[in-house]
């Protein structure tokens, strides 16, 4: 099949790569609106060619939405005059916003799609070899869609080496906002606490293990995480106080020094990998 | 010369086999007061000998401490009538607390350490040949030691391939509770969020990396971060604070829909990935 994927950043860049490593696409084509990060593509040689919108449109079989969460909503308009045959695929982190504003023309063939995988990077130079195998992706409310639209996304991500899960939308969100979102924000309101600091720099010289891995993800894509913020803001708020009940419990133990329950408290989160 | 480790898991069993390895002692002497723990030192012959506490004190030329800071106090009281020439030191996460509580006839002897790095396991098997090596050890308020004792710590760490770096215990309190005691307390909130969950096993289904990472140190020993927390009280009920007020921050912003600051303060964050 030909699969004409829009945004070659971690996300596209990483799947052109592993449709051409798979054999699953005879041709790639990329779609890149930011001229610099087009030149990158082309460097990076991520697609066979890098054309326009139309071309993209009109030759490709499936067509993969790899660009942020708004970004995606703005691109729907530009896709109302695809073939019934083309599938449409997004893998934004956000799913109920985005069913929700696909117009009802495409609805049958736009198959909703969120790896459940990522780096802290962004941009053409992100994408990476294997980025997909082993991971789980979510497929949602495929109910909605035609069912060879299904067929041809679920054989993509099979023969990438992807665990499919299928989930409805709003359900999906939560989830995602406890195993990403909600990470996401403590993650940058951690390095805003250091970075806050009078002298981060001597701080920061001590990191360790715990800290670095704690404040990875604080080194992504602004842009993109407002917009996935806005999207699941309902579910984004929601976790952030369950979380604040939890730093407020754990303050309070160690301020009235109740060491017993904090040490309770603490053997409970252990259980977490039991799971894990 | 002898080494004699009180202590044999993460921490003390990875020293043991790094004097080893580096031929910086010709013995290595173990104390280890459970008697499971015990049995799997000797199968694991991370040290020559397992013996009692009088015979390591007498022996050792450096007598590490490797156990949970609370349980470093309780084991100054025996090692009052060391010789003069004994170095003692500890490899505990607080520092102030410890070195106030070093009695004063042993006070030039004991050398007080943080190696800057860790991971969740714990016990004798958590020991890892070349865990010390590219990381950064703390010496605190080395102006209370006797030269020779610091000399003989730094040779040490020197040998085993670490930073040394040189800190007043007040400051590196400050330091380690942004770096990695207010990370724990983090990551604990994070895991009992989820664990509170109705159904967290399907949310755990689909973790990735930034969950994954955000939670690894919540599996941590709940008795070893019970007496850290507890030694560092004052730092870590202040840096909570100041989290909190970034968490509170990141809620109104996404509450009111300020996007455009949103973007800034993870901006804001992306800079500590400047300096890290």
């Amino acid at each position: 099949m030909t699969v004409g994927i829009i945004g070659l950043g971690l996300m596209g860049g990483s799947l052109a790569k592993a449709v051409k490593k798979y054999s699953i696409a005879k041709k790639v084509y990329g779609y890149v609106r930011n001229e610099e990060q087009k030149q990158e593509v082309l460097d990076l040689k991520l697609v066979d060619e890098v054309v326009d919108i139309e071309t993209l449109k009109n030759e490709s079989d499936l067509i993969v939405l790899a660009v942020p969460v708004d970004t995606i909503i703005n691109f729907l308009p530009l896709l109302l005059d695809v073939d019934s045959k083309t599938t449409i695929m997004d893998l934004g982190s956000t799913k109920e916003f985005i069913v929700n504003n696909v117009p009802s023309k495409i609805r049958k063939n736009f198959v909703a799609a969120h790896p459940m995988v990522g780096t802290e990077k962004n941009g053409p130079k992100a994408a990476i070899d294997n980025f997909y195998e082993g991971h789980t992706v979510v497929l949602c409310n495929l109910e909605d869609n035609e069912e060879h639209h299904v067929e041809k996304v679920t054989r993509v991500f099979q023969e990438v080496g992807m665990r499919i899960v299928n989930m409805d939308a709003k359900e999906h969100d939560v989830h995602a906002c406890f195993m990403s979102h909600l990470p996401h924000a403590i993650s940058y309101s951690l390095a805003n606490t250091v970075m806050g600091h009078e002298d981060p720099k001597s701080i920061i010289a001590l990191a360790a293990g715990g800290f670095k891995d704690m404040s990875r993800v604080a080194k992504s894509s602004p842009k993109m995480w407002t917009d996935i913020f806005k999207q699941n803001r309902g579910n984004i708020l929601e976790s952030i106080d369950l979380f604040e009940n939890q730093m407020k419990l754990v303050r309070e133990l160690i301020e009235e020094e109740k060491y017993e329950d904090l040490e309770k408290w603490m053997s409970n989160a252990n259980t977490l990998h039991e799971i894990l």
